[in-house]
């Protein structure tokens, strides 16, 4: 699924031997403790240095291509370290395609040669080249035996292609064009400085390699909400459990980054209306900075009504259209599309999205087989069942900046039994609130309508005598469905639980640790930050009686998607 | 939440005596066989006479209303009969407010009277008027008692105007115009019987007094998915114990209709672009055919990015914007608003969203005091905590309109324990399904990301191997919390799973029944539907067996939210 090029990138194979022998590849990450960024170094390996390596060429002696193709091959995070892999070895995984010659842009994930290359980054050699199985239902978890005769590929496979000069069925042309101007231009301030303000909203536009867009000093009508906001991680792990596949686990943003992975935007193409676009000074994988041309885009946009209400005594409307100011970035990694964002709402509201798009990883299935895997989306592809589960950062600064100011509490809503004092018609429900006082993570539990809020510990409502707080409205959705016990769990301990809320640190931002790529357990993630002593200010006097010394708590949303997917997902979600 | 005032409505219990008195009021249903439409029968009452009745006098003694304000009247469902009503009685609850003389749109739920008056629809009398309790966290379920002066109301109250032109705070200033346009018009076809046609997509559009807008025979590419799809109820119970606020619970489609309270839609108010506006004929409550203007808009919108892949070996983007189709009507039910819309989209999904605004019930509350049954959101003012839970009603007709060729299988993603043959890494999960062979309720269950697909019993697709189907992702929301003894779970059944399958039968359209007016149970609704001795066909070799004797099974999705107001909601959501 996370399959990752560099934009310098590597081509194929075959046309790599006409260029510089390099392979652009996200392999291990070092920390540049100035700039609290972990990046990710590019490995320039020799292309055709695989090409030529005996097991490269003794693998595929086995497979025989149609005419008018040729190899390409995307460079994979190696995933987890595996028992044949105990010494501290820094390995990838290249998976090989065939492409067709013509078009440019044709897709080859539509050809997959059931082969992965792994690749020693240190001394550029082959160490080993993996076969992958391709049987169905039934058909076990090995390989079948190689045969004696190539084996010819893709005969009864179907092109894939999506582009609208790649397709020869006649392109939609009853679609009449909807026109979004904004003739006054947008009402947002984008400053020198990257301060930016939008109605009552203000905040600092930061862009890092590893996270992307992150948002500074969130305020709304001058007062602070959040101190940073940022999408911190993702998992993909996969389900198929024919080996190599277990090591398809990638974390798209430690392994990678999706700021170093994200597109450049083009007015017209990705946003419609007064678009103010971007750019972001990043490092490069020597250390030097780099510019990344138009990689936020920032808008406005009309989403529908936002309130209404007609008197019917007079038949008056009052009406109000829902304004809404997105920050977006697009990141591509390899064959997937992630579209994140954060939302401001005229209400103050704010949420933050992950979309996916672009093409699914796909293995090759024997022609006519089903697999309980996954789901064969065109002859001889099989799109494999996946999850994708990300976190999301939250650094609240509720109404204050001050540590000890901002507190988490757990809020249900509860039914209760007929009881003649308390409930006679037991149409009663209650509102039970639970303070977090110490790092702990928490569960979502829908038939309860569990959600957190972060409260101004002394700061109350005048009105409704409440604390002052912020409601984290959090998706309830599919956790880690991989046994306890797995590679896959360890790894991603985040992805187990909806919620976690940790003492603060300055630098830690990574969900599931800083260092993804190859790591066999989850390291300095949220799993080992709440194993810490700290305590959280619960009320304001405990807070006087501590003389404000307890820890700021951090939450981390964790939500996601079960991909098991569909033929209408093939070629492009 | 859900008082009723019909559209040529009450007025004002004061300004009313000068013109012909009566009020507007839902009460009973009565059966129109040939319409398959339950429609409310409008009660003529006389406004005066409650207003000179010894009973509503006395109530009204208690207290003294501030110079400039008249009385204003909400009639009510009167909710569940209780033990006081143990007769066949048919009664309705007046809620009283007062009102500010100006301006004319003055919000008068900014100034609740605590009394309800009971009227005998049957002869115009007050039977009788209750006394809300208005106290505060300890002081119990009962109103305290009366006091020898008239109490002085609302001399702490704040205005909750609404309206531009009602309040003297500026304006937003700063949002400059955002303009959506289709300068070649629609891209939609409407026929004169209804027939709408848009991309692959078509459907008839129907609209009644209970359900509003129903989509009849829809189709993709002339290949038929659903025979009928509507919103069919919802229930609003209100948490407050004290009496007789446990009576505060509507079934805005049984007792009232969104469809007889549908709004008259305007072009640039309501939606923006080429707009299509569809009047409908309906019943009047003596039976006569009556014409509701321009209560359904239907209109596309651009939704932001459909799909969008970058090659990244060339940059080459390839990106389609997501056109959407809504046919959207908007119910106003005294207080609240409902926006009610079906959204069809470009890769054949349909989703059905219901939105909740305006303004929200409140009680009287002593100035000074909170409440744990819900949020002061202005002085003297409680705004109770409540859930909404709606049903959508899904007939289905998968690729065939046959009885028998449509199923329903509920489909869970389970994550494996590790195991040496099947599951060596522990990254297995597997995909299991179960055929749904007779009537019966289903829970959602995140952990298992449970969804349901409507399946052709047939015919399979030639690609994947897989039946025909539609995936049902229904929202996991919490269900109804009152006591399963209390009156409002024993009227709302349907509120507490998340998805019934009941076998079809024709003119069963209602999820708690044709009569939910004054209920004491759920009488024909799902509870009942599911506990008949109904077969589904699971496979094709069964219906071949039972000669497609097999019922048609009907899918009802059960989704809300429960609303702990906020200080925000006020005065508009």
């Amino acid at each position: 699924m996370v399959p990752f090029l560099e934009a310098e990138h590597a081509g194929e194979l075959d046309t790599l031997s006409e260029r510089p022998p390099r392979l652009a590849l996200a392999q291990y990450s070092v920390i540049n403790p100035g700039l609290y960024c972990h990046f990710t170094t590019v490995v320039h390996i020799n292309a055709q240095a695989i090409r030529n390596s005996n097991a490269f060429q003794e693998a595929m002696s086995e497979f025989a291509l149609p005419e008018g193709f040729q190899l390409a091959m995307d460079s994979w995070p190696f995933g987890g370290r595996s028992e044949d892999d105990v010494d501290d070895g820094r390995y990838w995984g290249g998976l090989v395609f065939a492409k067709p010659v013509t078009p440019v842009d044709s897709n080859y994930y539509a050809y997959p040669i059931p082969i992965t290359v792994m690749v020693d980054a240190r001394t550029m050699e082959v160490i080993r080249v993996e076969r992958f199985a391709t049987g169905g239902v039934g058909d076990g978890l090995r390989p079948s035996p190689r045969r004696d005769t190539p084996r010819k590929l893709f005969e009864d496979h179907r092109g894939a292609e999506y582009l609208p000069e790649n397709i020869c069925i006649p392109l939609r042309s009853d679609l009449k064009p909807i026109h979004i101007t904004q003739p006054k231009g947008a009402s947002f301030r984008v400053h020198s400085d990257r301060l930016i303000e939008w109605q009552k909203w203000s905040f600092r536009l930061g862009f890092n390699a590893r996270e992307g867009a992150v948002l500074h000093d969130v305020c709304y009508d001058g007062r602070p909400i959040f101190y940073r906001l940022s999408f911190s991680e993702m998992t993909v792990p996969y389900a198929d459990p024919r080996p190599p596949f277990q090591r398809k686990q990638a974390f798209d943003f430690g392994d990678v980054g999706v700021g170093r992975t994200a597109n450049n935007l083009q007015l017209g193409c990705d946003c419609l209306g007064a678009i103010h676009y971007v750019d972001a000074i990043d490092v490069n994988s020597d250390g030097s900075p780099q510019t990344s041309k138009t990689v936020v885009c920032i808008h406005e946009q009309d989403n529908g009504i936002l309130w209404k209400h007609t008197d019917v005594r007079t038949n008056r409307s009052g009406i109000v259209r829902n304004r809404e100011f997105i920050v977006q970035f697009i990141a591509t990694l390899g064959n997937y599309e992630y579209i994140l964002s954060y939302t401001l709402d005229l209400a103050g509201g704010i949420s933050m999205e992950t979309r996916a798009t672009g093409i699914v990883s796909v293995a090759a299935i024997d022609l006519g087989k089903t697999s309980e895997y996954g789901n064969v989306v065109s002859p001889g592809i099989l799109a494999q069942n996946h999850q994708h589960i990300f976190a999301a950062r939250i650094d609240a600064a509720i109404d204050s900046y001050e540590t000890g100011d901002t507190r988490v509490v757990v809020e249900d809503s509860v039914g209760r039994k007929i009881c003649p004092d308390t409930n006679p018609y037991g149409n009663l429900y209650e509102v039970e609130r639970k303070p977090v006082d110490e790092p702990t993570w928490i569960d979502l539990e829908p038939r309860l309508n569990r959600l957190i809020k972060l409260e101004n510990t002394r700061k109350k409502n005048h009105v409704s005598g409440r604390h002052l707080a912020y409601k984290v409205v959090a998706p309830v959705t599919q956790l880690l469905l991989a046994d306890d016990d797995s590679m896959a769990a360890k790894r991603a301990r985040f992805a187990q639980h909806h919620l976690w809320v940790t003492g603060h640190r300055d630098g830690e931002l990574y969900a599931a640790g800083d260092y993804t790529n190859m790591s066999s357990r989850e390291t300095g993630g949220v799993s080992d930050m709440i194993k810490r002593p700290d305590r959280f200010a619960v009320d304001e006097l405990q807070l006087d009686e501590d003389d404000g010394h307890r820890a700021h708590p951090i939450v981390w949303v964790v939500f996601g998607l079960t991909h098991n997917p569909r033929v209408e997902d093939w070629p492009v979600m």
